[in-house]
């Protein structure tokens, strides 16, 4: 699909009959994340915590996106990307626990605080927000992923390929397998497998680096991977 | 000098006239900087415990490169690179507190565990590898740099070029300014300013992700900052 694809790549699954939803799809990296997957094809509904201001935003997207309440979309998709705010993300998982069983569960949550001078890392008790997912989710197949996409250039119409790889983390092999052929339809990036979630706080982090990149270099950055 | 090269990137100091020091240099990663540094033409003295072992390895290397004992390989040096293992870290740091003061620090240690599952972050008491090296050496000038390089393509004298990206991180503006220019100076490699030293430690632990996609797909992983 891309000149970024090995030789070595494994095939991925088929996910283009797939649901996605998106909880907190009203924010900008859920938006920007629904509008990107939605342009490629996929059926995705956004979750908000009041339906009505989900409805609204995905009339706004078009694309045949439909918007619910965090509990519907949760229920009515096959992967469910959780792109809440760190502060909500424990609250908004724990009432989930039910209609998110069974589900592959994409959590993109980047725990960060910030001060005067930028960004830097908040640690999750659990070790990282995915980690955090994967406790109160035991029913789920947590994984974690699209961390470090801009919600600029996922947001920006005009925009129609993002070059930048997506590292996508879980125990579980075939739904890591099914989140990287999700990222891989979005034109320009590319679902590559970087660990289990015990290794997921460097990775939701990095986001906070990326920001110091974005501040010096009036950049979105994102991130390549060499050699694969 | 690449074509990754942007036009809002700021101009960056000529580093060609300042002697590199390699503390750990006869270990896989520090002698495979050390061998790329010296083939771009930058004057380079390993270090090591001894200075029998450093001698060897140097004369082993060509290229002009000199080898002593650790605290020498301080001394002599403009700018040194920190490429110990991490649990002598401590101990070796404490003990060129002196030789490093007013020195540029460049520390490359990635502090990590390894078990059944493969690698795993450590989280140092100061945060990280590059904060505690700050915490060791207040007279000198630490950042942190060069994490993502592998060694066997460093120490891999067929390869002309390691297309990768070096994050750099630090509190001195000047410093980090020239760890970019030295890292400019490998052909393929660019210096990237990536933050603060309190956000190096995803930075460090980031190699335990590279490690998995070293696993899965059979590669020597590094990374490049996309936008930039």
């Amino acid at each position: 699909m891309t000149t970024h694809e090995s030789v070595t790549k494994p095939a991925l699954p088929d996910v283009s009959g797939l649901v996605v939803g998106v909880l907190g799809g009203t924010g900008d990296q859920g938006r920007g994340l629904a509008f990107r997957l939605a342009k490629a094809g996929q059926q995705v509904v956004i979750g908000s915590r009041t339906a009505e201001r989900a409805e609204a935003a995905a009339a706004e997207l078009g694309l045949g996106v439909r918007g619910t309440d965090n509990a519907g979309c949760a229920r009515d998709s096959d992967i469910v990307i959780v792109a809440v705010p760190w502060d909500g993300h424990a609250d908004t998982l724990s009432a989930l626990r039910e209609e998110l069983a069974g589900k592959i569960v994409v959590d993109c949550v980047n725990p960060l605080g910030f001060d005067k001078q930028g960004a830097y890392a908040l640690k999750p008790e659990e070790g990282s927000a995915a980690q955090q997912a994967a406790a109160l989710l035991p029913d789920s197949r947590v994984t974690a992923a699209f961390h470090h996409l801009s919600a600029v250039l996922l947001q920006d119409e005009s925009i129609e390929r993002i070059d930048t790889d997506v590292l996508v983390l879980g125990e579980d092999r075939e739904a890591t397998d099914l989140v990287q052929a999700l990222a891989d339809r979005i034109p320009g990036m590319r679902g590559i497998f970087a660990g289990r979630l015990r290794n997921a706080h460097q990775v939701e982090s990095l986001v906070a680096n990326l920001i110091s990149v974005n501040r010096r270099y009036k950049a979105h950055a994102g991130i390549r991977i060499t050699d694969v």
